[in-house]
């Protein structure tokens, strides 16, 4: 098996930028990955936050490739590629590997409900075979309050059982800490690594052994939640989990993709940044105008980022 | 307004068989096609019972390149093209209008829910005006237990206003009979064609003043769904319906499109239609049994459909 770096700490599922015809902008996006690099954040670009599953398998493609052209390194990248179709989660997880990402975010197909686990191992288990590569790394994408079909325990047995190194490590967005603790007893200690589906639960994680988070408010809060988990073993930790929560819970009182791009447009001053593709719709102005009013009022700021 | 012919009656989201390998085959899907033309069905081909979300768009627009090479009438077409990405929900519909499909049947974006519906306007907005073809027909595709995005009386409402002509009608598959009505009600007097979303409803839908319907079980009993559709003002509508209602009543005994495949399988003794795509899981060869026997039992056949 080649030797690939463990992915461990923060990740952020880097929100996407459109431009006036609703593309997504490559160039503004790789800027925003190198201060979320300069903060010790991880790229989970395409994740549910970035908008992905309101973009082309091409567009995807495209993106990835001028990321690599700007010198953001693939090393620290863990691209969600999951997809409904078969044929598009393969496509789509064979460029990342190509391109040498750390890993691949994957979401279960999505579209039929009630689908049993053997149709979802097959599914995960028919990506690892056409891709065929050993340098895979798979991070299973958990996330039933969006997705509607989950990933069961009993189905990740199964597939860390056929795939071991290559099923690597899960996001668990279920919100449902029950699960996440059950994960990290039953899967952590084979070298999977359990990733929480927000900072709510980094501390915790980590306290369970499990590899760290993957953050929506990462985009905006990045440096103090890799602190956090650079430094959970000192006394001060349980402080800097509250001070993380207090940020987060600002973020929660509004649609939060929207919200995380306000407050980037804000801070770096282009307003650029507000625009999202259908079905999303962007902040209205009162709720922008509240927002960083509340996060100003909270000290809140976000250092070295620019336009 | 360029005049084109109003799609009426009963259609089928034709079921996609594949080879081997997994990948579609055009030809058998013809040959499909086909028949279920000869029966006086239409074709709602990629439709939830066509695993079209299974398909990748390069594989849709193969596979419609496909029949219309192999003669199958693009005027008995209504693919359906609504993706969760926006810019494949324009690639696929341009596709469908540019090759003369009667009408396209269009799902929301998936996979964020809980959006508004101005969202949901947006995106509708958006693939009319990117595609920005006066042929094009737009077919909501209303499926709240497996899309988990509904489409409201108000969204149809804003849209109809919006794009008198272009929104063309609505499958219903929310299985609520009052919702139908309502839609019959409101929208239909404006030419706005409601088709139920299984042969349960199409004697009440076409006595509402309905469409027809679209129906999966319309993929192995059409000629007799298409007769009550023919004639449904005879006295033995009721009788028709209760005889419709029983066939689909013992293919309901199981996981859908499998259940389907296995019939075709059966009756034209090829068993390559049995395969699926993950997440989907083929029937077992108990199951397979049970439903044959109990097709066999009902009398239940499928003249003129050959391998």
């Amino acid at each position: 098996m080649t030797e690939v770096s463990r992915v461990r700490g923060v990740l952020s599922p880097v929100v996407t930028p459109f431009d006036r015809d609703l593309r997504p902008d490559g160039q503004r996006l790789a800027r925003h990955c190198r201060w979320l690099l300069d903060n010790n954040v991880g790229l989970a670009i395409f994740g549910t936050n970035s908008e992905a599953n309101s973009l082309s398998v091409a567009e995807k493609m495209a993106l990835l490739d001028t990321l690599v052209e700007a010198g953001v390194p693939t090393g620290r990248m863990m691209p969600g590629t999951g997809c409904c179709s078969l044929s598009d989660s393969v496509e789509l997880t064979r460029h990342a590997v190509d391109l040498g990402c750390a890993g691949v975010l994957m979401l279960p197909p999505f579209y039929y409900k009630g689908v049993a686990d053997e149709g979802l191992y097959r599914n995960f288990a028919e990506v690892i075979e056409q891709v065929g590569d050993e340098r895979l790394r798979i991070y299973l994408y958990h996330i039933p309050p969006v997705a509607q079909v989950p990933i069961s325990l009993a189905l990740i047995e199964r597939l860390l059982k056929a795939y071991p190194g290559t099923i690597a490590g899960v996001k668990d967005s279920s919100g449902d800490w029950g699960n996440t603790n059950a994960m990290l007893e039953q899967f952590q200690p084979q070298g999977f690594d359990v990733f929480a589906g927000s900072e709510t639960f980094l501390l915790a994680t980590l306290r369970g052994g499990g590899g760290g988070c993957i953050s929506a408010t990462a985009n905006v809060n990045p440096g103090p939640i890799a602190h956090l988990a650079s430094t959970w073993e000192q006394p001060d930790a349980d402080a800097q989990q509250a001070a993380l929560d207090a940020v987060r819970s600002i973020f929660q009182g509004y649609v939060m993709i929207p919200a995380l791009k306000a407050a980037i447009g804000h801070y770096t001053n282009d307003a650029q940044w507000n625009r999202v593709r259908p079905p999303l719709v962007e902040l209205d102005e009162r709720q922008r105008a509240d927002l960083i009013s509340t996060l100003d009022g909270a000290g809140f700021s976000m250092p070295g980022l620019r336009g």
